[in-house]
């Protein structure tokens, strides 16, 4: 294994162990002594990658935001719909998911800047729906920045209740309840009896993602 | 004063002073021992009326929880809009309602029930949806106890984002927006068009209604 690929692993699996302790402790509480020790690398290791437990939080933002791809769709809404779905699915079975969204609601983590995630998933949603707007998906008075705003605040919110009443198992059906209320203001009435809100699609994509290495 | 009078005096002391602990610690960084200095009430006057931490933060919880009463209207769905910016404007002037949701959305609170104010702003919203099911508002296909849900959520959320973007002085236009995208799913359209969503109405139903002392 070369050297960069190692470096790599490495980072991968300090980050994989900063989520788990973030997940448990949240962000006060987390120290970078017991990141080691799950981590199980040397602390030379840990600081050559992240200078502080503020970089690891950081880090663990990066690596859990707007999945890169979906697949592609005729319609940009069902693309919108779909990264959601998908995001449901990992915050079910991936740590590194569930500890970026625990982190960035956590209004205890004094000194750490939390808006990253809120901003760049308001970025990639904005685009979506910009690029909806320009297919004709949308209704004319939609501000696409506001309903951007709007998807940003209410998924954070739907996450929250979903993972303390049901420890995340009733998540996708409370997506597709939001987008049940949501897309009837935005959408075309045609372009939204064509969308498919499915609480299994998130699944279905991950495993269709997954043989690219993009899950 | 009669003693029941200083005993409910007391208990609301200790309220405010637990908020304050609780809104700038979080729940399991926060001590009784702080809290009785904050309050300046001695430790028996305390566990006269809490008996623990837990105690003290459901105490909280029964304290913020769905406003009592907001002025009657001609439509309910106009009450219920009313609820959210009365609860809105409540969240930037009082620390036990901030305390409170905060709590509430405490994912590291350990050993604390959070259900409890999720279930009661379900019921609340429930009811009020239901009497506007009864008196026609609402489109027929809607499912009253879906919209409820989606609300509480949606709104825990919205405020998250609010309090970490602007600190809140955003609020009001965010659950304004939210109203603007949810409402058009549900309501009939010549309900919609009479609802009143301005920014400033929280301030003024805090204003109408505090002379009863219901605020």
């Amino acid at each position: 294994m070369a050297k960069q690929d190692r470096a790599i692993r490495t980072r991968q699996t300090i980050l994989d162990a900063a989520a788990q302790v973030f997940e448990k402790q949240g962000y006060q509480a987390a120290t970078i002594t017991e990141i080691l020790k799950v981590a199980g690398v040397t602390k030379g290791a840990l600081y050559f990658h992240f200078q502080s437990k503020e970089e690891l939080a950081l880090g663990v933002f990066d690596a859990q935001e707007p999945p890169q791809a979906v697949p592609e769709q005729p319609l940009r809404l069902q693309e919108l719909i779909d990264m959601g779905m998908l995001f449901c699915h990992r915050l079910r079975t991936n740590v590194v998911a569930r500890a970026g969204v625990r982190l960035s609601m956590d209004q205890q983590a004094h000194g750490l800047d939390r808006r990253g995630p809120f901003r760049r998933w308001h970025e990639t949603l904005l685009k979506l729906l910009n690029q909806a707007k320009e297919n004709g998906e949308l209704l004319p008075h939609v501000v696409t920045t506001d309903s951007a705003d709007l998807y940003v605040g209410t998924f954070a919110g739907i996450q929250v209740v979903s993972q303390t009443v049901s420890d995340y198992q009733d998540l996708e059906h409370r997506y597709a309840l939001l987008q049940k209320h949501i897309l009837p203001a935005i959408a075309v009435p045609s372009v939204l009896a064509a969308l498919d809100l499915s609480e299994e699609r998130g699944a279905r994509l991950a495993a269709e993602l997954a043989p690219t290495g993009k899950d």
